[in-house]
């Protein structure tokens, strides 16, 4: 009864991505995909479970509250493949039973109250594009599940020029903030490839960290300071840049998933607006050759605002799909900032790489890669539509063990698509580096099976095996959500649980707040 | 019964520090000090209150145990000048009843499950540099206090040169950590004023920031990994440089000063050893005008390896006592690296400076302060000796506040001192910079009075009134402890504390761990 189209897809149908020749041959001749895989045309929402007082009683807390099916629907997953793969065949068994869009903070913690009497599941929804299950909270157990919109909480709150530090309501989507920031001289410089449709409190929450990390820094590095509503009350932190006073409570809300709170402010450190850009491309004999060059320069300079390195095979398939002719492993490296500083690190770039085995390849695909960043969520759903199945995954460790955990995850996958019959594409990049480490993102394409949301289930579980025997962490930005719950629980031990456990009672004492995400 | 001589003072008696004539009449002339105070000779301990049995259970955790006088007043206070003033005065009733010197983890963990068996405090206890308090346990509702002293586990258990991450047991002394990064080309970089006696366990469980942050950051910043031992078992964190698996754990434990473990093991990022370095001072017509150079300087660079700023009463006295002459305000400006690097730094920085308002005033001064740095302490013992009170407190905010947090903080020292017939000198120094805030230091001195403790403890609290109004936060590398401990509650608001409460009761159930410490 409701239309599919827009929930089981990312973004807006202007921008969806059509398969090239080139690419459908690919799909053939190496992955053995047969054909495309039509999509439901409706799904079947679940029953409201809530009843007419407890509506009454959300309604009085927040009056634009709805229980429509569309509302529940745009609200019922993430955007994860697997999300996307069950709402397109019709499945939307997360859906709230109703969704509240508070207009202020204060309605943020009136719902809470409510929920906290009628023991309502809350589910904190952002720009609702987590690919970890973030949005799938436990319904058993309670009178029904609410997603809290925040798309209505969208303000500037305070831009302190002085101090380059502005304070935005949490909902306020990345693109918004900027355009608001970029009327005052300022960016943020946050583009994680969710950037388009993603929320400030969603980068909060998940510990999110952008495509220009190495210029600007994590999500995590950019906040100065946190709100939350708590069905306690608020949680308000952030005096001074830094602070000897405790741990660092800011900390405790980055990354929380909204299992301890709603937040609702975020006040983030910005910078002015790069006024120059140089994007171009380098070419790396070797992925071990490339990872020992952004190595060094992650560890003596110079540092570009961006700096990502493909392996051998994303560096093959984009060059057969358009992308530069290059052997070896492609790296982009992209510098923004005054005309000035441009020049100047560009220049120290050009003297340095070169010495670490680079061959310039120019700026064209530096600007490719510029230009499409945003754009593999739109090709994935080219790619479902196709018949085949495509996802992410993403790890950081220290440097040392940068090549094991590589190799590992790398051949779990293939290992277990293959198993099942549909030899995988598994491409790599090195996207976000540290002195003491990098991250590693894999995406994955292969052959749809009958049951291809059990096909990447056990490819993923493998990999994150993988990824936990390697000492490596099991994801670097994608958040835990319930997706990587086994592996996280098990990564921060049961010491590190049970101080969780501990705030999330302290904060929590009905743990109506997303629950089954982040913690069991 | 003991020699107070080594306790009631800082470091080595062989680095103790003469007043010159020139100091003295100042003392007399500006503040009207009259003449030495002599310390008590002896101090009597309160008597041992843990009894045979579990005398003999913690022998048995951990066989190098003692309730020796020595021993135990060697542990009863940390180095605030309210700490030395008791001391003097003969009073140790924080002392320990007994301390124990754990060879290996393993013993620290027997040592906490005894202590929550007969339900003894512990206060863990790494160089004893604390100055807010930090080893001062409350003892009721307690069958005594166990100090548990962590001088044994000092070994680098791991270097790992490719990562440039080394990690070590906690108890280490920072300047024995250096030496044996040096002998493999490495620094951590971390030298706050108690470096020569402090380990790194205390820097983490402090979030301790040195004197060197503009260049190698904060304790918290450098640390990538650390391992607790907890009464329920141990907490282990750190599988990469970052991550988005949950809230960041490490930061529960920087910050925690012994209050949800006992901190065993810090792995720490480290980078090569400098090779050459370039300290000059700068001089600004004023405050003012030198804050914002250095705010132009956090924001936009060069940012020196070290930058502070002194005010002008820090710079006159400072002058007067054989420092630079120099109207104004004094900055010193530290460059540390390979040849290259710092002289392409300093080149940039003696641009950019004259621009901003400074006048150079060549390498005197800057060599001057970074052959001193670690002598204040020394000084401060001189001072009580003769009759003055001198102390330090420190503040951080953003730039925007800072000027009237300065007002504000020197206005209620100035203020409540008077008030008690002792005008002060209030010097301030800006030493740590971020680009949307920074750092306050203020030393204070005065002629003592009467009860030199209730002078300090009166002026302290007008400060930390001043601080909480102005919006700025407690302490911003002194850490909680028992002095900041009200102003901090304030600070983290009842959910703050909820949520550490909530930590606390997870990890320490018996509430052992340095009870009064951090949370009421």
């Amino acid at each position: 009864m409701n239309e599919l189209r827009d929930v089981a897809r990312w973004g807006t149908p202007a921008a969806a991505v059509t398969l090239s020749p080139d690419v459908r041959d690919l799909l053939g001749a190496a992955l053995g995909v047969t054909g495309p895989r039509p999509a439901a045309s409706t799904v079947t929402l679940p029953a409201v479970t809530l009843d007419e007082t407890v509506l009454e009683d959300l309604r009085t807390a927040c009056p634009a509250l709805s229980t429509g099916d569309d509302g529940r629907l745009a609200h019922a997953a993430g955007k994860s493949t697997e999300d996307l793969l069950r709402l397109r065949a019709g499945q939307a068994g997360d859906a709230p039973d109703a969704v509240a869009r508070p207009a202020t903070q204060q309605q943020v913690t009136d719902l809470l109250a409510v929920c906290s009497r009628h023991r309502v599941a809350v589910v904190p929804f952002g720009g609702g594009t987590s690919v970890v299950g973030g949005l799938a909270a436990r319904r058993d157990g309670f009178t029904g599940v609410l997603a809290v919109d925040l798309a209505a909480l969208d303000r500037l709150v305070h831009l302190d020029p002085v101090s380059r530090i502005a304070t935005f309501e949490a909902g306020i989507r990345a693109p918004r903030a900027e355009e608001l920031l970029a009327a005052e001289g300022f960016t943020l410089g946050h583009f994680p490839q969710s950037f388009e449709y993603a929320s400030l409190g969603g980068f909060a929450a998940t510990r999110s960290s952008g495509q220009a990390s190495s210029g600007y820094g994590r999500f995590d590095r950019m906040v100065v300071g946190l709100r939350a509503a708590t069905p306690v009350g608020p949680l308000d932190t952030g005096r001074a840049p830094e602070s000897a006073a405790g741990p660092d409570l800011r900390q405790l809300l980055l990354g929380s998933e909204g299992a301890f709170g709603v937040i609702t402010e975020v006040t983030v450190r910005v910078r002015p607006a790069p006024r120059a850009r140089d994007y171009t491309g380098w070419s790396f004999p070797s992925f071990d050759a490339g990872t020992h060059a952004v190595r060094a320069l992650a560890q003596d300079g110079p540092l570009p605002t961006v700096l990502r390195l493909s392996d051998e095979t994303e560096t093959a398939i984009n060059a057969a799909t358009g992308g530069p002719q290059s052997g070896g492993c492609l790296a982009v490296v992209g510098v923004e900032g005054t005309a000035e500083e441009v020049a100047a690190r560009t220049a120290a770039l050009e003297h340095r790489l070169p010495a670490l085995g680079g061959t310039p390849l120019g700026a064209a695909p530096g600007e490719a890669w510029r230009e499409g960043r945003f754009r593999a969520p739109y090709l994935r759903d080219a790619l479902l539509d196709a018949g085949a199945i495509a996802e992410t995954l993403e790890t950081a460790t220290f440097w040392d063990r940068l090549p094991a955990t590589y190799t590992a995850v790398r051949d779990a996958l293939t290992r277990t698509l293959s198993g099942a019959g549909t030899p995988p594409l598994v491409m790599c990049h090195i996207s976000h580096v540290y002195d003491s480490g990098a991250s590693l993102y894999f995406t994955v394409a292969a052959a749809q099976t009958d049951d291809p949301v059990a096909q990447w289930r056990a490819a993923k579980a493998a990999a994150g095996d993988a990824i936990a025997a390697s000492g490596a962490t099991i994801t670097h930005h994608h958040g835990v959500g319930r997706a990587h719950l086994p592996w996280y629980t098990r990564e921060i031990g049961d010491v590190g649980v049970a101080a969780l456990r501990g705030v999330k009672n302290a904060l929590d004492p009905h743990g109506i707040l997303n629950p089954g995400i982040l913690l069991p």
